[in-house]
């Protein structure tokens, strides 16, 4: 059984059933715009992050603006963004295990694909697997450039990137360089030290490189809190933002950057419905932690003053209403500002698009839930 | 595009792509019997709550062990049980909008459904959209018996118990008398305290209903942390556990009822591969807050001493390992036990069930993200 969707095109938004995830298109088309505008003098190219929307029907119309591709994190995204008509695929991530590289070199023979490694055991499994189905895999090696996360040092990257190039079935096609830890250091100044540090990370390994004689074609990296200082950085030559189209109350929070006409606006909201009024000062909605991920703060209520949302359980909402406000009756649709809009859209089936109050569109997460 | 299994029945659990939601079938039949066992006596009768697992799989093996129906939060997966065969549902919530209400009288023809009400305002909209499709409702009040959340107290349940009686398409049918914020309170004695305070609302809600006539068929309520002080209480005619089949760590934190007997057994894990291994103290894995819930802490590492799940991104979590530990090497399976069971279930596609250590089903999440 397939979930039906919350609503119709041409319905009017108070119509729409809830929960259920808005994008108000004005705001959305003037995000990707601004983002292309934003790089134009850079010459720095622009392939956005699609984990964070997981929609073919966005990531078609970043590439209609000039992305030269787009990133995600799993094979299965992979695999719903080939399906619906994106060409071009980065997954800026490890892929470790047999049942996923069988799909990885599969996929890499009918779409423009690249993957990243940063174990030698996974070079090498990267390898056989390419050479048993016959592809040709290009691979990024990834760089820890402060996060902590994932990601080899300099020299270590170096070596591995030796192993790429040198490996039968493999191309080394640059290095994967993502500061995500820096995406929400919250003023403009720490995340500037943050991306010079990173910066220094990869001259260091590009000159080892150059040392061995490996051309580094690309570095990659950057997300939406950063991406202007890795295409000013000399260094990078791709950026991978990814938030910027929906935006979140976490991204809301940063300090922006100096150039007030980069700011992104919020286009990402979840429509949600009072369910129960227990008392004056309490009401209660139905959008929870299935509707709505905590992990980066409570959801903030748009555009009604003096109503918060304290408290998410499952299904429900708590929200405390101040004495001075006006209190929303039995029934009422808010909208909510998701305090982090990737694991938020990884919920839902699909989005609900509205212009001027009306449903305009219905687009499917089409890689919801694809997490393996 | 309809998203793939994560393995096929068969194989061996080491060879179930990640993450993955595994089912280990043997402590999960051993909690459902566990659970038969412990309401023989009582004379109360069992209505598991499938928000936990979401699954019609499940809800039918609850019924085949004695359970009357199944309770679940949202029309859509009332929807998702009854097609997957389920005949007796109670939507222990309230539904409010008219989208929701059209769909929930048109199932009211199909299956046995009752649904839950605390405003009179709701009961209007109810017995309007009953007698336009010709339904007839069984409705329960909604009564706050502590949990400070929905429900409407005593005196205004009387008068909404009034009011479905004299309501044309609806019918009265009891008292919905769930205390969720005692779940998970630590000690057996603040649990005791909790219900006793709930029996006692319950008690003066009754005693209302009796003066103005009124029959209370049914008081149903309690979850896995309570249900046997509400089935010991002689006002409760039927409780509503729904975690006990699959267990959390949240529950595991928990200091079990007196009745040894009764503990239940961690049934639900997510499978996750290590995806890279970055430095001796650090390991990386392919599941974070996109396959896991977080709500309720961070996972726990199954069966592996000195290694701990310290924090979730998007798509990865990061283990921290003790110099004395058996570090796990990249490609290694671990078994992790998610923080709290129903948001973890929500985000998956496929229940992989496993028993001695191969694949031995595949169930669908049927009601995954039926969140309207």
């Amino acid at each position: 059984m397939s979930l039906p969707p919350p609503a119709e095109a041409g319905i009017a938004l108070e119509d729409v059933d809830t929960p259920a995830l808005i994008l108000e298109m004005e705001p959305f088309e003037r995000n990707l715009r601004r983002m292309t505008d934003s790089l134009k003098e850079s010459g720095v190219a622009l392939r956005p992050h699609a984990k964070s929307h997981k929609c073919p029907e966005i990531a078609l119309r970043q590439l209609a603006l000039g992305a030269v591709g787009v990133c995600c994190q799993k094979v299965t995204e992979a695999e719903a963004l080939v399906a619906g008509g994106v060409g071009d695929v980065l997954i800026a991530n490890q892929v470790v295990g047999e049942r996923k590289l069988r799909r990885l070199v599969e996929l890499a023979q009918r779409a423009r694909l690249a993957v990243c490694a940063d174990h030698p055991v996974n070079v090498a499994a990267l390898a056989a697997a390419a050479t048993a189905a016959g592809a040709r895999l290009d691979v990024l090696v990834e760089l820890d450039v402060g996060a902590g996360r994932c990601g080899a040092p300099p020299a270590a990257a170096a070596e591995l990137a030796q192993q790429v190039a040198a490996s039968p079935g493999l191309r080394f096609a640059g290095l994967q360089a993502y500061q995500g830890a820096a995406q929400h250091l919250r003023s403009e100044a720490e995340r500037a030290a943050a991306i010079d540090r990173a910066v220094a990370a990869v001259q260091e390994t590009t000159a080892l490189l150059a040392a061995h004689g490996i051309e580094c074609e690309r570095v990659t990296g950057g997300g939406t809190g950063t991406y202007l200082l890795e295409a000013a950085s000399g260094v990078y030559t791709e950026v991978q933002p990814g938030s910027y189209a929906l935006m979140d109350a976490d991204y809301g929070r940063n300090e922006p950057a100096p150039a007030a006409t980069l700011a992104f606006e919020q286009s990402l909201f979840v429509l949600a419905t009072v369910m129960s009024r227990p008392a004056p000062r309490r009401a209660v909605l139905d959008a929870g932690l299935k509707a709505l991920a905590t992990d980066s703060g409570l959801p903030l209520v748009d555009a009604l003053e003096g109503v918060r949302y304290v408290k998410a359980t499952d299904e429900h909402g708590v929200l405390e209403i101040d004495p001075s406000a006006a209190a929303p009756m039995l029934g009422d649709k808010l909208r909510l500002v998701p305090g982090h809009c990737d694991p938020t859209v990884n919920l839902h089936d699909w989005i609900v698009c509205v212009r001027g109050g009306r449903v305009e569109a219905l687009w499917r997460v089409a890689a919801r839930g694809a997490v393996f």
